[in-house]
């Protein structure tokens, strides 16, 4: 390696996440994360580095990974293996030109990653539904019977998901304080992060072409870091019977690089054994999870700063394999660049949950910063980064983080 | 008008709808329908008609109107007037090589006319959201507390949203036939219909932007019909906690030619009253719905037909104002191209019930047909085609039809 990388940085040889970036007032291109650089996939291609890959410049000159995703495994992989041998050559003609396709990180402006078609959330983590439904329903029915059968999944809203670094304004909204009162109108007091990690589809299916568990990562480019933010009054008030609307559509934010599957394949792990028995059809693959440390930190605008939340990508019940075969399983045609969220994630520690709603217990726990100051939910001016990384045997494969501050609302 | 049009078309020349239309191996254009003719606006644009009004051909020459819809109302109404012009126009020049730009329906090709961005399905006919708490909940609070205070709705797949014409497979999902025994899986054997008329959103707004409802009609382009294609027994085993989504997202369909408000403000009649009074920013505007008759005619394989169903696109509790200035009172951004769905829009009377479900009372009352054949939900080779149009005083402004055939299951 002729790049000197920091050993903790999340961005090692091993991994080579996708972004898109602009330099100044240049043209927004396809980027890859490389130490504390961007390696400019364009300007290298442009250097006639992959034109025996079959890949033309163009799709490094866009708006969005779209175009370079749909080109298919095939391509990704020998553009990898590329790169890394580019890196990993001491004596390779680029390093004596390397400031012609490389850029300091703190150069780049980054923007949204992915065109992203048709959202869908999932609810795969156990602890996590459970928390939520003995809160809302029942402690000694906290899963509803449905949820060990299949992975309980509803549509969101695309277009107000934004890169991290977008802020946004506290949403209004409609809520019932007291239940044998009318609702009151006016900005959300119950605001809420959602701790997900989102899978990216890198590969276009039909309608009525179903994908099985076997098969299902073959449908996916990568993933990102995804915060959820939720308006907690809302959602109560307004989510029987067709599920959370307004509560969620306000904003969501990813993080700015994409993970692909290569990468994260050396931290895979058992995911949890699954009883009561699947049907067939959610059945095959390697079942098995991404090992991924996931952190939350608070920053209010005094400064002041917590960890809240340190979870983990494997808590999850339900796999992304068994998600996408779901997903299909009706004819449901999925496309390049969507996205689909794992729901939150909850590990089995009360420090593990991945959002306030539990984290406070429903508020009745706040947390306490350093200077005493307290927090139920999130307070105007507070930012919420999310934090990924999976690391083993001095290899270290990161998403960087997502990160957003709360903005007052506008008056009404 | 020297264009001759039968009376009775759907598409006289105070209708003016737009659709993606081509001709052999033609590529895909902007076309307007006129009787029993497209005005093929890309043609027509070429001959130099549009350019003081600032239109470039480029536009016409697209597989989706989004590009068109994007560049206002303004232009909207300048080319609604040019086309009037010329067609009332006796005398015109346009007339003698009218060949150049018109085109039988019967030579043409439609395409799916929209890129839709997101689909919202609303839930705003009462007697529909009445007669579904009857049968699911409990007669005596057939209505959720929430209903009558907000327009309740929930994002919806928008990748599975087909134009006319286009069939399906009949879906495969897991569901819990009895209560106490697990779930089970294969075809679905409650497939419903759903009666819907969807907005067009003409015009993008940022996040944190609200709409109110006086100003709701200027982010409208127009509408279509829409079938919501709904898996019953699926729907509900999987719907808890978190709304519809496999019983939904397999496949729905819309008609091809988009109505604009323009053609339907003849028909505008008052909507109904809101008792309890909505919050104040639910109020505002005109409270308007427009007076579209909607029918539902079922064909089976062996040619046997039936009227299931007629209805009326005024028949909404909720307007289409309403439901924007919701949507949007979080910050929630739209963009041109998004679809927002009436729900399933059922009158006062049995026969005007706009599902399967409703119609025979979750199966118990099955419809007979001419050959003495019944039908609790669809079988396959079954086609289902919607109809709506607007009538009064001699003017007809018709919407055409949203038809689809239900194909079998692929084989597991």
């Amino acid at each position: 390696m002729w790049l000197p990388i920091d050993p903790q940085s999340d961005f090692s040889i091993q991994n080579l996440p996708y972004g898109i970036f602009s330099i100044g007032s240049g043209t927004k291109r396809v980027g890859v994360a490389l130490g504390d650089q961007i390696i400019d996939l364009y300007a290298l291609s442009e250097m006639d580095t992959f034109s025996d890959l079959g890949i033309d410049s163009s799709v490094f000159q866009s708006d969005f990974l779209n175009d370079y995703i749909a080109l298919g495994k095939s391509v990704h992989t020998a553009l990898r293996k590329r790169l890394t041998a580019i890196f990993e050559d001491e004596s390779s003609p680029f390093r004596e030109v390397s400031e012609r396709f490389l850029h300091p990180q703190t150069a780049a402006l980054m923007h949204m990653p992915i065109k992203i078609g048709d959202y869908t959330d999932f609810y795969s983590s156990e602890q996590h539904a459970f928390n939520v439904g003995t809160m809302f329903r029942d402690p000694q029915n906290a899963l509803l019977p449905n949820w060990k059968h299949l992975p309980v999944g509803y549509h969101g809203r695309s277009s107000s998901i934004f890169v991290s670094g977008t802020d946004f304004k506290r949403p209004l909204g409609q809520t019932r304080p007291k239940d044998d009162e009318p609702p009151v109108f006016g900005p959300t007091r119950s605001l809420d992060f959602e701790l997900e990690v989102a899978t990216i589809i890198g590969e276009n299916t039909s309608n009525g072409q179903r994908v099985s568990v076997a098969e299902a990562e073959d449908y996916v480019f990568g993933f990102v870091l995804f915060n959820d933010w939720s308006a907690r009054d809302v959602q109560k008030w307004e989510y029987v019977p067709l599920g959370p609307f307004l509560a969620k559509n306000f904003f969501s934010a990813i993080s700015t690089w994409v993970v692909t599957t290569e990468a994260l394949a050396p931290f895979r792990v058992p995911a949890p054994e699954q009883d009561p028995a699947v049907l067939p059809y959610l059945k095959g693959g390697k079942h098995q999870n991404f090992d991924v440390a996931l952190e939350v930190e608070l920053e209010t605008s005094s400064g002041q700063k917590m960890l809240i939340c340190q979870s983990n990508f494997k808590y999850l019940y339900w796999t992304v394999a068994q998600q996408i075969a779901h997903h299909t399983i009706n004819g449901c045609n999925l496309n390049v660049g969507d996205l689909m969220a794992s729901g939150t994630i909850s590990g089995p520690e009360p420090g593990s949950y991945g959002s306030m709603l539990e984290l406070t217990w429903g508020g009745k726990n706040p947390l306490t910063l350093p200077d005493g100051s307290q927090r139920r939910f999130f307070e105007d001016g507070d930012t919420v980064r999310i934090r990924g990384f999976a690391q083993k045997d001095g290899l270290r494969v990161g998403f960087g983080q997502v990160s957003s501050t709360v903005l007052p609302a506008d008056p009404f």
